[in-house]
């Protein structure tokens, strides 16, 4: 196929059957030199970026390029979760090996359209490029209205700190992926999702966003211990951690190998779950309304105080999760 | 460094010392979740995405990577002024090599900024990854009023097809830098330039896209030979190229190498010119406002016409253009 070709192919993948909240709003998309979007008059605009690369974010033996492609979307669309924005368009920039890289493209594309779909983000535009390795690049567009547009700065002393989910389930997944026969049932499937095809808290944090009583938000998608450490760092508070919430399949996988759960937890990261701070006399409400509304638990896991040190179990907590240029890094995916 | 801290000097290195138009309207910036905007309330927002990869759209010995950063901007910027768009904003995801990957980051990030300065766009956001290869995607978001928007749709027959600058510069700059002692002079110097440091015609396209003569509008960027063709797709026409405007340093390049300069300038590439259609009737006096304002010519290639063909010396023309995935496709920047 052409280039010109590929894109038609990709065109068609991306039909929608049904019109989407919003999606008449895009008045040109894949096709042209650039896509063309009325904003919304009343909101102001959010984007992201995330870039996932073969080998370093995902390997071909653990992975699907259609797992990944939903991944990079689940990783970009988290980002608008953590302003508490709804998702309005996407653009994707995907390298491909020369080898068969229509199918390449065309698979990636499958778990891109999933996604779009499930999120109801159009995809407007994107680039074609040859390169050894896959490499997806995904930038969204959200619109939040300036009111409810949480940041990392703005939580105070005596905030609690809590997760819209447990976690350490993406980081479960990636054992099981490398380690298929440590465990079957329930929970090594929901560690498999979570690792391959990762939920990004859209309405989670649309709703989180819309309350007075957030004070800040991000999503936790490096690990407990470096998100927490960041959103400190932001609201010029220290935090003391009481607690980390684990995912069943976490504990049950850490057990397995012999590892603390609650460092899964801690270290694990692409979780996508939020890290929200609350007044401390409004979290009770606020979860309760949050259970009632997702039929699952606001979960705390400590409090901000004065100061700038993180603490667990009574020390200083090191720095546990991911970081892409550290000396040392762990391989992700790998 | 960690990623933290790379993060800082990127933010250091893009700090501008002079307010922009515009600039106050980015609400958030880098270092959060996401970037915040404020869309203008009577334009529409543009979009696009722009991918370079190493050994494929440039190498090592023949750019530097602040020139490749340089022209993964500018070449997302010229869909912007395809489109007749001004420049908002920009998200940046590198990946790069895990070796001295501080260093490659801040030299990418020189080329970019210098980009960002001249064109006035803000860098809002990012990603940063390891590959083994280094691959940077630009997308940019710009702004346009809508009833200035150009897209490729819109030439009707007997309009003029016209380009904004002479075509093939680029590709001379190509050859000059993996043959440096084919020529000297000024030719040379401005070969090289369009190679390493292109000009997205932004005010051009501004300029351009507020006629209502001008009735379609693309940028240059695989060759004129594939780039009308995809005018003429879009617009549901053929064409005759009666001239190809070829720039001076790709006219005595052409010559050194014994080849065709017409042949340079169709199927080059890469020049970021762009490629317009004008109503016959107003191509006279749209052309000599142009050169007032710009001080140089908008240069009649040819004219659309009833049918699908493109001619050119009497004859169908070939695709000559460069396709990212087209079998034997040549390796740019190679």
């Amino acid at each position: 196929m052409t280039e010109d070709e590929i894109v038609k192919a990709i065109a068609a993948l991306l039909c929608h059957p049904e019109p989407v909240e919003g999606r008449h709003r895009i008045l040109l998309g894949i096709g042209d030199d650039a896509a063309l979007w009325q904003p919304s008059r009343s909101h102001r605009s959010v984007i992201s970026t995330d870039m996932l690369v073969e080998g370093v974010h995902f390997r071909r033996e653990t992975m699907s390029l259609e797992d990944a492609g939903w991944r990079a979307m689940a990783a970009a669309l988290s980002d608008l979760a953590a302003m508490g924005a709804r998702p309005v368009l996407a653009t994707v920039a995907l390298g491909v090996p020369a080898a068969k890289a229509d199918a390449q493209i065309v698979e990636l594309y499958r778990g891109i359209a999933a996604a779009a779909r499930r999120f109801e983000i159009t995809i407007a535009g994107g680039d074609l490029s040859r390169c050894d390795l896959v490499t997806i690049s995904v930038t969204v567009v959200g619109e939040v209205s300036n009111s409810r547009a949480k940041t990392r700065a703005g939580g105070g002393p005596g905030d609690v700190l809590a997760v819209t989910g447990a976690l350490g389930a993406a980081r479960a997944g990636l054992e099981l992926a490398n380690q298929p026969r440590l465990m079957e049932g329930a929970n090594k499937d929901a560690a498999l999702q979570a690792f391959r095809r990762p939920t990004p808290r859209i309405a989670e944090g649309r709703f989180l966003g819309a309350s007075a009583n957030v004070t800040s938000m991000m999503d936790c998608s490096d690990g407990l211990s470096t998100d927490a450490r960041r959103l400190c760092a932001a609201s010029g508070c220290g935090a003391v951690l009481e607690a980390v919430a684990v995912a069943d399949s976490a504990r049950e996988v850490a057990q397995r190998l012999g590892e603390d759960p609650e460092r899964f937890a801690l270290a694990g990261g692409e979780d996508f779950e939020l890290l929200v701070t609350v007044r401390a006399r409004a979290f009770r409400y606020l979860a309760g309304r949050y259970e009632k509304r997702f039929n699952k638990k606001l979960l705390r896991v400590g409090a901000l105080r004065k100061g700038r040190d993180l603490e667990w179990r009574g020390a200083p907590l090191d720095r546990l999760g991911w970081d892409h240029f550290a000396e040392g890094a762990p391989r992700r995916g790998g």
